[in-house]
């Protein structure tokens, strides 16, 4: 069984968790259940928008390409600052987070394997004079920090961008370390 | 002998090459022959603009410096969804990949050491409602695919950015396992 | 003791150090005289402002999350082309260098742990017509090589960005190997 008090929680907007973030236990290996516990079904790994693939492996590290939130909810289109909030931002990031999951799971077999997110660098389609990126990216972290504790704290960088593929709100790509 | 059956050509774009993509042979050490046959020659490593290097490796990866279309060509430079074409743009963005090619002969010493391309990041010149980054960056990984069969198609980002130097319309960096 | 001559110092803006640029020796291992050599003080390790990690690291490579210059400064805050001239970025630059480098320290131990910068990412808060994003970055770059010598000078790439969080002028993130 998996107990909560395994995970690591930290960070910001995890309040649908227990606080426990003083403990300092990896949560690899329990991703899968703890997906599932929180109710997660994961899209299917979305299929490249145009002449590249969803990730790439070498040894133990894997590069995904970039993720966009769900192209079919118009809710997840729109510039910050202008016509979305950082609310709406927020969840169109962790809407391309779940995508960026899906294609993890497709490139290390299960999210199982999972030992840490190592980088995520986050895009943010921003009026000239929108500057909360790190609050709209959180909502891609906070997902990570959610399934796999704190493994799923990244190194991360968020930057504003005057226009994205799709007019989609957030793009996320992300590199990993897994078990080989 | 190289045969073309031995090479993968997924993706848009690829109608100067025999349909194969079915075959799942990685075009692995036949690069150099391959890029004989297309009648493409490299240019020179581009010496970097400012304090850096053209590329920087570890064990067997290879990182590439942020390449820009041919400099001199003033056909290269602009703002796609204003000044450049999405066909223009494509056009920049192979120029950038042949940019790219050289700084990864270089450091891998021959473009037959490539074992994959592992990630294509791309930034695109574009006005505030230009949302086709993913057919100008294909320009770029079309290039790779055609030199290095499915080897070549990497995990991408592609986002829009307001300015470039040198007002070039495309950079991209990428980043490459070799043979060691 | 620590011989300048023992330090590759390619490149631009490196007008305190005596040239010695034909050299080829590394200077790894001895960053943190060098550092103390140059009288910097390196700030804290800055807390993450969301909810991400400071750096992370696979192996010997640590990546090192989007760093900004010193956000007490009001100085290096704006716009490039705007408010802000070449030599306010490339001070910019140069803060936000020396708060990567306290993020280094503390994922590898010690500068001196440090064997190469294999790739530095750039955004520069830029005007639509701004396009010496290279000049800017130089702030970095200079920095580096100033402490590392040659294993200092990274890839690289630089772009503009039409925003940033809280309109810090200079954004960057980095990728480093180290000895285990």
């Amino acid at each position: 069984m998996i107990g909560r008090r395994h995970l690591i929680l930290a960070g910001a907007s995890l309040a649908v968790l227990p606080a426990c973030s003083q403990e300092k236990t990896l949560a690899v290996g329990v991703a899968e259940a703890r997906l599932k516990e929180l109710g997660i079904e994961l899209p299917p790994a979305s299929k490249p928008v145009a002449n590249y693939v969803g990730y790439r492996r070498a040894g133990d590290i894997l590069y995904i390409a970039g993720q966009g939130p769900d192209f079919k909810n118009p809710a997840f289109r729109g510039r910050l600052g202008e016509t979305m909030s950082i609310e709406q931002g927020y969840a169109a990031a962790r809407s391309a987070a779940l995508n960026t999951l899906a294609q993890v799971r497709a490139g290390a077999g299960s999210l199982d394997n999972v030992v840490q997110c190592l980088k995520l660098e986050g895009f943010v389609n921003s009026a000239d004079d929108f500057t909360d990126q790190p609050k709209v990216l959180n909502g891609a972290s906070d997902l990570f920090t959610e399934v796999f504790g704190e493994a799923g704290r990244p190194a991360r960088y968020a930057v504003g961008v005057n226009t994205l593929p799709f007019n989609v709100s957030v793009e996320i790509s992300s590199i990993w370390q897994i078990k080989t």
